[in-house]
């Protein structure tokens, strides 16, 4: 099985680590906008032309699925890509809800989702929790958070003003969507901001996803990936070497 | 007279805010790449060939001259657009470095230069200063200041964590670059951290530079300007009226 994954950038690396620690496919393709990184502040118009784009790029390699591991692509653009493509295309948004779900979290649970500007302000985590029945619903970007974890930051004094920022005056949730593919590299920051909170990651729950609706063998012992970028493949590999762990 | 000026985003407004100040240009054009921005962290073929593509929209408004008003497109595109113009081409860099000197910054001073990963690891700051005779030059990347003034932020605790961060161990400095155009409006953040050093704003050199070659008359009682951006030209045109207090 092949699953080609598409981001704006480094950040579905953290959507691989999942697929990888899961034994979900033996070969991944993995490309990365790298030369028009950011999505999170451009426009829907734009957003899909690119995601389209990836997909022309990315069908060539005939995977099984293309996994969409940006959540604002995810927002904007898995319609269209859905339109267009010969196999299955899966975006992190719907596996997030449902992880909640599947996690145990109640309706009337105090859920936030943190993304960035475009993925909040596309409203979809927010239409599909409320087609879920949740009830208490937080929204609100986080912009920063990516080029923090862009530079590196994971934590320290910059992180925690930023979350003072975001998140001061927000009370307390039972659960918070991480809603951005950077985050997760946050986790342990995060975690203990919102102490006592699930954490939603977008790879876990994609690969979760995947196994419930049969996308994906499992029992992969070793998987091969492929690196592409629009720009600096290698500085892509550096971050994979690193997020991966790979040698 | 008509100015093209060519930003990666919103940026080039702070120069465009000189231009209008010292009444150097009946009109300005103003383009930002606002669909690929930021240049600072894009490789050196990429940021030349975008600039390329700017100067070729440019050109059908036959203007006077061109503005690179982008510091990590000035260190990377600047001879390559000169070599394809039909107009005189200025960048932003020689102007900062000759305001320097013309600023009365002596050679054994202490000069800090700060910009985008892109535009120190060129090393044209350096390379001009030292051309120049100065012997005492610092050179740090300080990336996260673009995102936080493109988030609204200049000053406040996560700035001055973020200062601590890049300037912290630095020591203190006669006179500091601000080799970014974005950081210009971080300008009394930065004036207060490096209390007592000369600051070099890009805009303020760039319209001194014009005018010391004979590539602007001045006396422009009005300024009209037209925006164009590669994607979302309201949210520029928003950023526009905030920034240069227009109607």
């Amino acid at each position: 099985m092949t699953a080609a994954v598409f981001d704006s950038g480094v950040g579905g690396l953290s959507v691989v680590k999942s697929l990888i620690k899961h034994k979900m496919f033996d070969e991944i393709v993995y490309y990365g906008d790298t030369a028009r990184v950011p999505y999170g502040a451009k426009d829907q118009n734009t957003i899909a032309r690119y995601s389209l784009e990836a997909l022309e790029f990315l069908s060539g390699f005939e995977p099984n699925v293309l996994i969409v591991a940006c959540n604002t692509a995810s927002a904007y653009a898995l319609d269209e890509l859905r339109r267009k493509a010969a196999f299955p295309v899966a975006g992190v948004i719907e596996p997030g809800v449902l992880a909640l779900k599947n996690g145990g979290v109640k309706k009337r649970d105090r859920v936030l989702v943190i993304g960035t500007r475009a993925t909040i302000g596309s409203g979809v985590y927010q239409k599909l929790l409320s087609a879920q029945g949740y009830e208490n619903v937080t929204a609100v970007p986080a912009p920063l958070l990516v080029p923090l974890v862009e530079e590196g930051i994971f934590d320290g004094a910059i992180a925690q003003e930023a979350f003072k920022r975001y998140f001061g005056d927000l009370g307390a949730f039972d659960a918070v969507i991480m809603g951005c593919t950077h985050y997760p590299l946050m986790q342990t920051a995060l975690g203990a901001w919102f102490a006592g909170a699930k954490l939603v990651h977008s790879g876990e729950a994609i690969a979760e996803y995947l196994k419930a609706n049969n996308l994906a063998f499992g029992g992969a012992d070793e998987t091969q990936i492929k690196f592409f970028a629009s720009e600096n493949v290698n500085r892509l590999k550096e971050v994979a070497a690193q997020w991966l762990n790979l040698p």
